[in-house]
């Protein structure tokens, strides 16, 4: 099975305390396919501006991870530049500038539309019920949003939440979204809205999968250096995604395993800048952590 | 086995969201002992004032927890007066009356000199210094502290730590005890310094243990309403050590399931005030509760 990835394409510059890089490549849909691709083929649509270097693609394009839906715009890519704090749980934004992205309207490719796996990267609502509507079939609809759009566009995002299977937050924006203070409630509210399963991310803290009305807890790996969070959310999901679509079910076990694979591929994005780590990363490595998650949290 | 344990005995006022109390028993050495005593007999070393109620302790003497270390100083109980926020992770201290805390010098009972299991709740380093030397043949002992001693009494805490096996910190104590803003990093670094574990408590985001060179992750259990945090961390010792006498070796696996012992115990603890749900809770429902961690790990 392969996936639909709607979702940014940008030249991040981050600085940690660790060094820093400047127009690297970075991005929600290409975090998520460079982590999906390893389980599945995936089809990103997105925009980048006329300066985007395409070599930035060429090890996804060995991956199986398809740009029929690259729009490629005359103007600049979009750029984001952030500082870490040496926790590196805070970040200043040092600027945004949406560029090709601010006027994206996001179309599905023909030999795209009866694709059934989709992942809604971080985007404006608005577009990503366009996305939706451009899909035969959606079989597992997979969202992912941010405390802006909770704050700046809350009905559009609920009708997107209605048209979703499984949902992916942080736990703060899980609190927010729900108006709950307490994380257990708040996910069981959100559940009552539609989705089938939520995944609250915690960073460090691990992830949380609420399915079937079980929980389920998977821990972040315990990483001696983390050199930058960058993308560790979406290619979160896109090793959680694209382990569902490997698999083609949607049994409880299988979402579990899932968490983890995402988890796993998480915690090598953060080992260096940019898609370094994810570039080298080979599959017999992969499952050689993933098998690590076992030794992690028996007892 | 039975486990010593010197700590403080307090009387508590407490605000939460979710009401308040006043004069409440609390300190560390009641909460270690509410919880170790589902596990094993436990011998407490502590004071209070000539204003303490006995009939608080009427629950725990019923559970083979033995008072023969109780000193009743004149003078007022130790009192701590605290508001959480609604987000329970932060609370305002009110007050802090020491009374006749301020003056306490351990003495320990000859009939408790010859036990093996030492717990030394968070108190003075000096004080766990002398507690320590008073015991022919410490077997196992396990070590809390706090941010105050490590920025106070660094020297003397570290001298505590070269005679402990194991050590409980939460997160922030160990990058400030260590130096070390990596928390993986952190713990292997205190690991050397002597103890044979350590525990890492997270609060809402569960606990790490490290021992034999391996981690193991245990999540906090997934409560839909936290009414009081306070004994958290150390009922969660509590049941963490009771375990551990009640298995009598510290085996891997021993120490694991010791971390869920701990946090199902915790789990109860913070679902009311002070000791009330401690008080009804039997070891049918705590075993139950157990048994709940593995749903909510395996994978």
């Amino acid at each position: 099975m392969s996936i639909l990835v709607v979702g940014s394409i940008a030249l991040d510059s981050v600085e940690t305390s660790f060094g820093k890089v400047d127009d690297s490549p970075g991005g929600s849909a290409l975090y998520f396919s460079a982590a999906a691709s390893f389980y599945c083929p995936v089809n990103v649509v997105g925009v980048v501006g006329s300066d985007f270097d395409a070599t930035h693609l060429s090890f996804l394009k060995k991956r199986a991870v398809n740009f029929d839906g690259l729009y490629v715009d005359s103007g600049e890519t979009f750029r984001w530049g952030g500082r870490y704090h040496v926790d590196l749980n805070k970040r200043d934004t040092l600027f945004t500038f949406l560029n090709v992205f601010e006027n994206f309207q996001p179309v599905i490719p023909r030999q795209y539309q009866d694709l059934e796996y989709v992942f809604l990267a971080n985007i404006d609502p608005d577009l990503q019920l366009k996305v939706l509507d451009q899909i035969r079939k959606p079989g597992l609809v997979v969202l992912d949003t941010m405390n802006f759009w909770i704050s700046g566009k809350l009905a559009r995002l609920k009708e997107v939440i209605r048209r979703t299977n499984i949902l992916i937050l942080n736990d703060e924006e899980t609190m927010e979204l729900s108006g709950i203070p307490n994380l257990i409630l708040a996910i069981k509210e959100i559940a009552s809205w539609g989705p089938q399963a939520l995944v609250v991310k915690k960073g460090q803290h691990g992830a949380l999968l609420y399915h079937n009305d079980r929980f389920f807890f998977a821990p972040a790996y315990p990483l001696a250096k983390v050199v930058d969070p960058t993308g560790a959310g979406d290619s979160f999901a896109g090793g959680f995604l694209g382990y569902i679509a490997r698999e083609g079910n949607l049994e409880d076990s299988t979402l579990r395993k899932a968490i983890i694979a995402g988890s796993t591929i998480a915690s090598f994005t953060v080992e260096d800048f940019s898609f370094k780590k994810l570039i080298q990363l080979t599959p017999e490595r992969l499952e050689e952590r993933y098998a690590m998650f076992k030794d992690l949290t028996s007892f």
